[in-house]
């Protein structure tokens, strides 16, 4: 029987990071995969569908060409060819992960990992042992039993990604991330597309002002948004697909070729040994300690499995952490109040920390700042006017609460504010460190001299 | 005799700035302007410039649509349009700064400000008095003696801005900012461009990988290059210009329908009243203390006339902390080795700090690592793959002293490094911050990992 320091399990961005890393420290490293390396991050979700979200983007400027001085004729999309192309970036990336693996002299072991007492796991029949075993094991797509997907008229967000024809009228049920990428992508594309959101704002984790900002540029470019509305049943017996929709209003009937159900995510933590070894689930997460052991020595978890923010980017902070533990290095834990959040449409959104109800909801006393990037010149000189950065400063202790950013790069823009978070920095320190003009980063800085009313440019 | 507190000698990123800054503080003020408010950075510079580029970037998109599964026919530029754009742009800004200027109640003197003994300013006749005058009258393109400015065969940046008919030839001579922008801008219009520079590397002032880089990407797109190369003379007798060009190979003559001389700049401090007032001058800049002060009591200076980089922002920084000195502040002065840099051509670059080779040459133990777009996530899906992020730390302290960037959106990310140096942060602070996935900002954290030995994805 193999024996291995640490045995992965799952090789998505927490998974396959988790076992580069640990190889790094010198442990004798292993990862199982049931499909492709890389997990739904690299194959099914972040990657590819910021390749179709680019896609969108070169077309609104095609589109839009003549605004910037530029004719075309004949501006179209190829819809399978813009799929394939998103299809080759994933491709290249899970091969880019299988060189890693190979490079790091991690073993791959190819089948469905079932976890057995006694820190063994069995891959379709054959059993390997290791020290330590790290459930990677991520999520999918959550069902409603009200929107039964069926993978053809209700989708989740693999289909989405791959469909064979564009359809005409799409309905996007569920407003975070993933709804609201596909839901321009598909708008972008020329689909009818209507967001149906059972909260009160699209986007419902971010800040108010974020959703309202998201909600007016959407509803700009022909994206129908139904909020505090909710798909009550859907009859999938005619041609297309009929979504009954409850509204304050009552009643309605939304038809359209396909469905999106985009509300959440379910944890993959059926049929793999949890309970044959005792490890405790609550609500669907397998339950860790700052260093992600679970209550039995020896497994551990990471990533979506856990009660962390279903990240990427989490999981693979997870993972490193676990692993630079489990090598006995001096690490502290993740601080989950300073992880960031992006969402890449157009205008995309970027954030951390609390929002603005969320720091009052805590009775902190707060200095607001915003700077609309209407009045910043780098973003009249790119077309890129829509939207702002907002920033939260406790007004007593100066500490930087939270940052919400929408517009054009601002998923590129949040670092600054993570690091500077991490760093505990002061509002006048981020005024004082000169940041470059002319640049859409200047609005970090005039947000944050709003907030000590020293902003210059509004 | 109408008296201010403060009166400020321009109106370009420095002295706009300066005067909002100084009205917030209580200070009743005065800016002279001789041409439009905003100067050289909103009217000819910084903006209208990003503007043209902005058109440049969609033209590739129109001529690569295929790569993205697009296809257009005809796609042109109509270089009018692309200019009157810019210019549009332009004077959007100049127009916003004249809306400041009213909001903050600063009193705007038109015409050309002399400075006089006494604390007094003339302009065109009239005496103005001020408690404090602060000069900020900026920089104009440097002309070489070997290759005068005609402002149309042989010109400068202001030129190049609104050609009325766009080159079929052009010969740019200087690679810095002004240079390498022009040179990528015009040959995306379809201009074939050939860039001559005096020393060995394009981007001289930048980082030799990232001028390496530069020049790659830049070949790519067929602009021509020389390095190591000097015009030592033109002939402007005929249809177009002739430059002859000495290099290590001999000598050789190139003809364009133009030239741009981009050697850098010269301060406007002539007939500013300088010697009446016994200001001093040395090697072309007013020399001032950490706070702006020249020598002669009351009067102040900042911005390109002053030592420091010639930058807006530097400007805008330095009239800032000018004016909340003298409003006894307790300010620090700025830290000019912390002063990012960006060029705005295709791939972009953004710097701050220390270059690998003035690490070396200051005899300091370095940690470099470097992160290539390649082997991002983001980059690929975006189809950036273009460029890398070099970060160099010193070994022994820790301390970060350089950031190099080159690829797409770059400076919108350098503000990261620059407040990370300012905080004094580690590597692994930097490390620890989690960067979000997929972002081009990971590429900071993993070259910071690259440094220490702990990247995951190369």
């Amino acid at each position: 029987m193999s024996k291995y320091d640490i045995i992965v399990l799952g090789s998505g961005p927490g998974g396959y990071v988790t076992a580069i890393r640990a190889s790094q420290l010198g442990f004798k490293t292993a990862i199982v995969e049931k499909e492709s390396l890389g997990g739904v991050c690299l194959n099914w979700g972040c990657i590819p569908t910021k390749a179709l979200l680019k896609s969108a983007q070169v077309f609104e400027y095609l589109k839009h060409a003549e605004d910037y001085g530029l004719t075309v004729k004949d501006a179209k999309h190829d819809f399978d060819a813009v799929v394939k192309r998103s299809r080759g970036v994933a491709d290249g990336m899970s091969k880019g992960v299988q060189f890693l693996m190979k490079k790091n002299k991690i073993d791959v072991i190819n089948g469905f990992g079932k976890l057995k007492p006694g820190k063994k796991v069995d891959v379709d029949g054959t059993e390997y042992r290791a020290d330590n075993i790290i459930i990677a094991t991520g999520a999918r797509s959550r069902e409603l039993p009200s929107l039964p997907q069926d993978g053809k008229k209700v989708i989740g967000y693999r289909e989405a990604m791959t469909l064979s024809k564009q359809p005409k009228k799409m309905i996007v049920v569920g407003s975070g991330a993933i709804g609201v990428e596909f839901a321009y992508f598909y708008n972008s594309m020329g689909t009818e597309v209507t967001i149906v959101e059972y909260l009160p704002n699209v986007v419902p984790v971010e800040d108010e002002e974020v959703s309202k900002q998201l909600e007016r540029s959407f509803k700009k470019t022909g994206i129908n948004i139904m909020t505090s509305a909710e798909v009550t049943s859907v009859d999938t017996s005619g041609n297309g697909v009929k979504a009954t929709v409850k509204t304050s209003k009552g009643e309605e009937v939304l038809e359209a070729d396909v469905i999106l159900s985009a509300v959440g995510i379910k944890t993959n933590i059926e049929n793999i040994g949890l309970e044959d070894v005792g490890i405790v689930v609550d609500r669907d997460k397998i339950i860790v300690n700052d260093f992600y052991q679970t209550n039995i020595p020896g497994y551990y978890a990471i990533g979506d499995v856990t009660p962390g923010q279903a990240l990427a980017h989490v999981a693979s902070a997870e993972g490193i952490l676990c692993v630079e533990k489990l090598a006995g290095h001096h690490v502290e834990a993740l601080d989950y109040g300073n992880i960031p959040g992006c969402t890449y449409c157009s205008p995309e959104i970027a954030s951390v920390g609390l929002t603005e109800k969320q720091a009052k909801e805590k009775g902190i006393d707060i200095k607001v700042g915003k700077f609309p990037f209407s009045a910043s010149g780098k973003a009249s000189a790119g077309g890129n006017k829509d939207g702002f950065v907002k920033v939260i400063f406790d007004a007593k202790y100066g500490e930087w609460l939270g940052c919400h950013m929408i517009g054009a790069g601002v998923t590129d823009m949040i670092a600054e504010a993570v690091l500077g978070r991490k760093l505990e920095t002061t509002g006048h320190e981020v005024l004082k460190a000169v940041h470059p003009h002319p640049t859409m980063s200047e609005a970090v800085m005039e947000a944050v001299a709003a907030a000590y009313d020293e902003v210059i440019h509004l």
